[in-house]
């Protein structure tokens, strides 16, 4: 494609002006990374990005993602520019303020365009690279006329100096991902000053070691620019373009140094910018004639969309291929329905993570949307099935990833794949690593998207692994996460309940908490005919069984502790006192019912007693004045399972007398 | 050193027989690491190693890590047969239950000997990092007659792909630590099965390209083995040795495969593996002769270490070398005195990471033990000082580490600091970045290290960057954590008493949460004498201000909210209604007071309100009985931090119309 160099130019600098004048009109921000790579930036859209600005939903568009988003003013500016109906020219005025859009880093849930939410830095690039594997598999089930987009990220220093860089370049160059292009902002410029104040790293061999194909451009020379994105396209492994730049580009005095990082450049300095670069329009105007040439680079992707629109329409895997971007629906209920049939039936003694597997099963045979793995815990997770077979550089149409040794890699990617559409992704590990890609889990929960985290190995309950192993505090402190359901099922029956939920809220993410250990089935009498609508674990909490008579207990439990529960239960009504149990499935659900709901299960007017192996700070909530909380506060400790919940006091043993003790306070 | 391989081959033999039996009778257990890398064990020990198995104190041995923790059987069976006192024999026969000290994953502070808690995969390595970045300080400081040590390091295949691992030797290689070796058991097998299942990177290039020295040996091969640790240390580049194994190496039938790496071999295997190796001692039972190989392997560092005793008693630098190594003392409250009396005097209105640099001036000028840093937001996060020099490859005497975007890489290399003695490292970022390194965090209070967290921009204060950056759970998913001290102090005079306790505690790690945004000084009163007995944060919780009259409410909150606390208290004064205002700097130590003080402080008898920008779950521990909880359980958002604040509820004018109402019901 040709290269203009005057009108490229102007497009970049209108790129600057938008950023400097916005960030300084908020008094807060990041202007030099936008000024860094709006010439960049305005290669790629002007060439090589295929979008459609009147349909920021089109399946088969590329994926632009802002890795580096404390410069989240280039994205927006170049949403605006390029035509997006949003953000409007008001919006980016209100800039970092209450209820405009563009936020101070890029969120997704505020801005269509905007692909993922990005901040933390390394998390988009290794979003990115989910991204690139959802399309690879929609590639490999429908064709290239349907799907055969590219993933640009713009990352920074940062985003290549975190861990989850590593992690997620392994795994895409392991997956080949060719058609994921990083163009890295190379500014030799850390917040804490010049790069090799903390660094001394060869990142392009670190990068070609990794299966990457490196490319070097000036990244203020269009022509250059656009030679080394050609390159990275044309070749087959994923691609980092190091783009060379200077961090604030246009500012006269400040260009170059980490002072236009994170703050306004200042009246004066902005003047000078504006002296430089020759750029003499009012703050938020863009002359007519740069505005046509940056609406005209929606062109070729609206014309490519339109031609896409016809082949849908014409394709025989059309109703497949719509159904498979709409997303799961309500099929998770009816896939298990039969599974929870059987197991009223025929009751099953096995650990909650292989109720997972059993539940897996019928989910990932009729739910094709479901690609699933394991940060190299496969068998310890249980989460590959026969429906599942390996997603490889050989094989996109498989359906389960060995993930290595990448927590929060593999987490990052399955928030790009969800992002992405058209597939839903759960991945294992054990539950303490959760701790590894927590800000992974929290960023699914904050992007609104419902991807299940299998958590398994979930107390003391594990046994000999010990205390570096054993969660203590991971399950009440992943309840503190706005927008996450945390399910932590006491059998077979309510793990695939706890599946259904998780697939029937997609904007909502889901970390299931399974135990290692075995646990006897306690539900049966009453799901012969079970269905959706009948799915018990929907209010997060619900009574187990009820007290013969007199009720003076509650006992809630969750997981593991439930058989406990009912075990202590059993003692106290043999002593005559009433006992209700109550299975606590999921906190999050149960603090959604209403309030007469909640106050018949755990009513004011009994002792409630909480029991579960995890903290007891959070159990107040529930157990309300004069109640009593079993739980540990403290780690663990490497003995087998039975030693650890007897040391422990997990035993009816040790609870039923501080019942009884509390009853007659 | 004289390589004898039929002897070194019986010493290694040794240490697979110890592993697969004491693994046996555990029936759990990792065999395959330890029976892997025996034979790179063995010429370590007998060849290089620097230890003294009678002294595992000695300040100038080399330091061990087995950052591969779950091949804990290899590390208990190196202890035992070099002749520490523990593991006892017995101890080993009770690996993996209760009470053992030979814990499934080895334990710092349950054997001397094992200088870290590892399990985690990767940091290990990355705690070895900072062991050796803490040996080239002392050095620099105390020279190369009482301080010439290296850092030992055996890794696995899951250690290295680890995102950590990219922080931790990118930090490695830039500070040139060559005296850090790490012995990679370059078995190419992973849990899910052969390494290439999820990765192709070529490990030893991506290690040259961060400054690291790569030589490799067949780790089967004695004399090999030998020829490439000599490499390592005569290389001034930290190394990395990439050692060819077999999992399992002895084991017939299973050597080679992922059986080997986690579970128990099964009496066949073993009964063949004993005819493989011609070892036909019974379990738990070492041949006299190899028995005494391997109690001469500490003989050289014996010697060594009466050497070295002999230098520090004449040296003029020993009563100064002592007192570093014991530790800070209660030095910290004597530091900050004239500070806190001054600011009695002369109240500063600033955000607490400002007062916590105000802190640290005299601190850091004092206590020569502090080392600082920060991830990359020096300037943020307040933490550098004019006694902390930068720590570089080019001068190790410096003060302040530069660690780069490296969070969960520099809360590892902190831990590793401080278990290797002599320095007491502190190291910032933004609270929402304690995510990326939870685990750390999780193993300073596990492994008892008095480590402080310097976490800035601790909630919507901090305003426009919004809700990716904005902690909302973080504050309490932390004091969910066992054994740390999470301090959220109010003021200036606060966040130095915090300072003060967290160097008090040795043991215990602290996080100190700070504002990004200025607060007003609300102590001072009663403080122009202040000494390290008069802390009042001490007590984790304190009344700030008393009810003028008849008490009927207590309002308590933390940090930022505490002056909203006593606006909204003087506006219910004004009402006639007393109100206590009390500061919960640090629910722990809260926590930790007897039953009276904690009942005068929040009484049964009043109205308790908490008021706290972060998760309210939790809260209800302290204001029991029909309390108010104010809180933030959402994710925040895109504005300035006075916008948000009112958005949120977090004004007087929200909160005293709900306490009136609560009264009132």
């Amino acid at each position: 494609m040709t290269i203009d160099t005057a009108r490229l130019q102007d497009m970049a600098n209108a790129i600057r002006a938008l950023s400097m004048d916005a960030v300084q009109a908020a008094n807060s921000g990041h202007p030099g990374m936008p000024m860094g790579m709006a010439d960049v930036a305005s290669v790629l859209f002007q060439n090589h990005l295929k979008f459609d600005p009147s349909r920021p939903d089109w399946a088969d568009r590329d994926r632009f993602v802002l890795s580096a988003g404390h410069g989240s003013m280039l994205i927006y500016s170049l949403l605006h520019l390029s035509g997006y109906a949003r953000p409007t020219m008001e919006e980016i005025r209100n800039f970092r303020q209450l209820g405009s859009p563009c936020a101070g880093h890029p969120e997704n849930f505020l801005l269509e365009g905007v692909e993922c939410t990005t901040g933390p830095l390394g998390q988009g690039l290794a979003m990115a690279v989910g991204m690139a594997m959802a399309e690879r598999h929609l590639n490999a089930e429908f064709g290239d006329g349907l799907v055969d987009h590219r993933t640009w990220v713009v990352a920074g220093d940062g985003c290549l100096m975190e861990g989850i860089n590593h992690e997620a370049i392994g795994l895409a160059g392991h997956l080949h991902l060719g058609r994921l292009i990083v163009l890295w902002d190379d500014n030799n410029i850390t917040i804490d000053g010049p790069a090799d104040l903390s660094t001394s790293e060869d990142i392009k061999a670190r990068y070609e070691a990794t299966g990457w194909h490196v490319v070097s451009c000036d990244g203020h020379d269009f022509d250059d620019i656009d030679r080394a994105l050609e390159e990275a396209k044309a070749d087959e492994r994923p691609s980092l373009v190091a783009c060379r730049t200077i961090i604030g580009k246009g500012a006269p005095n400040k260009q170059g140094t980490a002072a236009t990082h994170g703050a306004p450049l200042g009246p004066e300095e902005i003047a000078g910018a504006r002296e430089a670069l020759g750029w003499d329009a009012e703050p938020f105007e863009v002359p007519g004639d740069i505005l046509a040439d940056w609406r005209a680079t929606g062109d070729a992707g609206r014309e490519a969309n339109g031609e896409w629109q016809n082949r849908l329409a014409g394709s025989e895997l059309k109703d497949q291929f719509e159904k498979r971007m709409d997303g799961v629906g309500d099929s998770a209920s009816a896939a298990v329905t039969a599974h929870i049939q059987t197991l009223a039936a025929d009751p099953q003694k096995v650990a909650t993570r292989k109720a997972s597997e059993m539940a897996l099963e019928p989910l990932t045979e009729n739910i094709r949307h479901l690609i699933g793995g394991s940060a190299d815990l496969t068998g310890s997770n249980n989460t590959k099935t026969s429906a599942t077979a390996p997603f490889t550089a050989d094989d996109y149409s498989g359906r389960y990833v060995y993930y290595g040794i990448r927590e929060f890699g593999m987490a990052a990617a399955m928030n790009g794949m969800a992002l992405h559409g058209g597939v839903v992704p759960y991945g294992g590990t054990f539950l303490i690593f959760s701790d590894y890609c927590r800000n992974a889990i929290r960023l699914s929960a904050l992007q609104k998207v419902g991807v299940v985290y299998v958590m398994t190995h979930d107390s003391i309950g594990l046994g000999e692994d010990g205390p570096t192993h054993q969660p203590v505090e991971q399950v009440m402190s992943l309840r503190l996460v706005p927008n996450l359901n945390v399910y932590r099922p006491c059998d077979t029956i309510e793990t695939a309940e706890c599946w259904a939920l998780a697939l029937q809220t997609p904007h909502t993410p889901s970390v299931l908490a399974l135990s290692r250990q075995g646990l006897p089935q306690l539900r049966g009498e009453g799901d012969a005919d079970w269905s959706g609508e009948t799915n018990r674990s929907a209010k997060g909490g619900y009574r187990m069984r009820a007290a013969s008579a007199d009720r003076k207990v509650v006992i809630v439990a969750s997981g593991s502790e439930v058989s406990l529960a009912v075990e202590c239960a059993d003692r106290l009504e043999q002593d005559g006192v009433g006992v209700d149990v109550v299975s606590m499935v999921c906190a999050e659900l149960f603090d959604q019912q209403d309030e007469d709901y909640r106050a018949d299960i755990l009513p004011a007017d009994a002792l409630i007693v909480s029991i579960e192996a995890g903290s007891t700070l959070g159990w107040e909530r529930y157990t309300g004045c004069g109640g009593l909380n079993i739980g540990i506060d403290s780690f663990g400790a490497s003995a087998p399972a039975s030693d650890l919940f007897s040391h422990f006091g997990f035993t009816a043993d040790a609870i039923v007398p501080q019942i009884q003790n509390k009853l007659n306070t």
